[in-house]
């Protein structure tokens, strides 16, 4: 019996719902999620296309060694280290999304954080989405992926990643999280969302002001937070 | 026996097109429409999927007490005091909507009314689509969602709204109405690929001037008003 | 025995196509054919959403007298004056479409002609899409919609309108106009490409020149004329 | 029995996918694939709508006397002396794609080369995407498509066409390639969205600056070259 058939299924399923939302092409992007008892992460295999991919394809990797628990023989995505160094230093975090994603990839490409422009940002981010300081040769050449990690680390360090789940890397692209893979995704589809009207706000008015800081927390904690009263009480989060 | 059931269904029906129609990302929005007989609303339950929605969880709420009609024990829309109060001011109207849709969002954080730059927008908007003065502290710290409904009603007091069917929150996002619930989305929809035109438009030519006064008029008319000639003669309103 | 049946069926047809090839949002455009033979033309009932129109819904109206043929009772499009104005002053043309799509809108908000940048322009268009000029007071204060042809005949006298098969009204939207209503049909759908990527190509280089004379006429001719060789012979045009 | 059966049925299959890709505006764009044991290429008919398109119409053309091998009748695509030419001068390429996709040949139409803004270029893409100069009259007057080959041979000659599997020509559209149809279609696909996101970012920052080259090179050497480690290793390109 898999003991990890369940993580799979889900990691499976949100990597289809990644797709589906229209926020993949070809074979970009990556889902994984976390079993903290038994400190593992599921995570898509790589440069598998999404209409042959299998629930039981997804790879089991340890968090502690890094290694793929051999089963199916697939090699994990090779943004693994990337997502291990997260889960590593952020507990809160229960999944962890990467696509490339066409308006949040296009900040990422600037090199610019997202500025919070409405209360659709404000619902889901409490702060701009930052952006990571680009990478240097070492980092590049070597351990490329867990270095990707690291920066983005350095840059979150000290905050809680659920008041803001999602950062940009310089150059690359996005990365998302939240408490469950379902969660995760969505505030991919929400990144996507936000990082798209603020291009076309820009657009309006080149100049444009943040959102006044009151309206931004009243609408952050309207949807999380002890007194949230977005939802029905039992979905709250 | 339930004496709302059709208009639950009517309410039903335009939330899923509000989907359908592609300006509803996640469980962003929600449609309600009056009763005034009665003196209730019907609205979308708060944060449920569309997926899963169904016509027996839109939820009654009371004109005068605010209160949702106990039925089904699900939390209305957390929008429905900005509702109410619209409701309550302007008797013309049979049904609301609120979206997040890209283009009218993108004017609401840009706090710019929209400007009447072709005969798409006249025919359903007889004025510039107006935008709303910030909300200050005091407005956004208690009763929120009811102090929204009060910007707009102080925006818009004194004009016909169904001559400008449409008004846009300041940092937040647009409010569309009409006659009935299928009459709203429709605006809806008008209202996201006016902005999105007007956008554009203004990339061509940043300086652009309204459309002709006269022009404006016409194609209002043309739609509107007692002497409309447009649709077939039941249609027409 | 109906013998506008076979018209009717390829104007209800093109009128589908229309809305399937994303080009109509709700009930806005029309496509019409003529009979040359019986002087008649057949066009979309005003009004009427798609999901709901049937070929027998499609009006014959006289070509002489602007008066329906009374058959099913329908009003035709409010635009029919319009048509019938391009089809009494040019013989070429066997079928009209309107449209309110989005790109060749903003070119006709902005009341400019489209520039030809490119081969795909050049393809189906052998010069600048023209622009009518904004019509006065009196023209659009009586006889709106005939007026409107009357500025678009004024702007295109003197051409042939198969070298250049659209044009913009001002404030307005988009005509085009074909052979056949397919034809007619397939010239909106380029002609909407055509305008997102003038406008597109502008952003990049926003004093971009025109394609050269050689090229534009060497992509036209490929196409049609005497000696155009795209395409099976038999479906040469 | 037709040796050319399966070639016939791969490059069917690629054009198939242009189309539901949404590269493909009505006929607009071709696949062709070599077999160069046979020195014959696959290439799609002139013209064909792709709804009524099949396998058995592609036409098979000689390699060295550019005639069709008359099998059934049809004419290839106008195109076909480009293909030709391209498989003539690099014995790396196994299929060629011509679109006219949305992004792509707005950068084409501005006569720009594509520069590389982020790591979704990097991974498909070692270099900017080169654009062709200008043709002069004579190589437009006379074999046009045969010169529009010579032009591409002319910009790329001495790099090794599979390090950037892309060319713009100047003021009409995109020709990509591959090993296989599948491989050039995706490389289409890419293409447009590396297109889309560069306009994109030059909007947000209109003078950035090209990715580090160390980036640069270490996304492309990832997923190409002796030392590849995207993808399972069977399927690595």
């Amino acid at each position: 019996m898999d003991i990890f058939k369940n993580l799979k299924e889900k990691v499976f399923e949100a990597n289809i719902r990644l797709k589906t939302e229209g926020l993949i092409v070809l074979t970009w992007g990556n889902v994984s999620a976390i079993d903290r008892e038994h400190e593992v992460i599921a995570i898509k295999p790589s440069g598998i296309p999404y209409h042959l991919l299998k629930p039981e394809q997804i790879v089991i990797v340890d968090l502690k060694t890094s290694a793929p628990i051999v089963e199916n023989g697939l090699a994990p995505s090779s943004d693994t280290p990337t997502h291990l160094e997260l889960y590593r230093n952020f507990p809160e975090i229960g999944a962890i999304v990467h696509t490339h994603s066409t308006y949040a990839t296009v900040w990422s490409q600037a090199c610019m954080e997202i500025p919070p422009l409405g209360t659709t940002h404000a619902d889901t981010f409490s702060t701009p989405i930052p952006c990571t300081r680009p990478m240097n040769k070492e980092e590049i050449m070597s351990d490329y992926e867990l270095n990707t990690g690291k920066v983005i680390v350095e840059r979150i360090k000290g905050t809680n990643p659920l008041h803001c789940p999602a950062v940009l890397v310089s150059h690359h692209g996005p990365f998302t999280w939240g408490i469950t893979p379902e969660n995760a995704v969505e505030n991919a589809v929400i990144l996507e969302q936000v990082a798209q009207m603020a291009i076309l706000t820009r657009q309006l008015i080149p100049t444009i002001s943040n959102i006044p800081g009151t309206l931004l927390l009243k609408h952050f904690q309207r949807k999380h937070g002890p007194h949230a009263y977005y939802g029905q009480s039992s979905s709250r989060k």
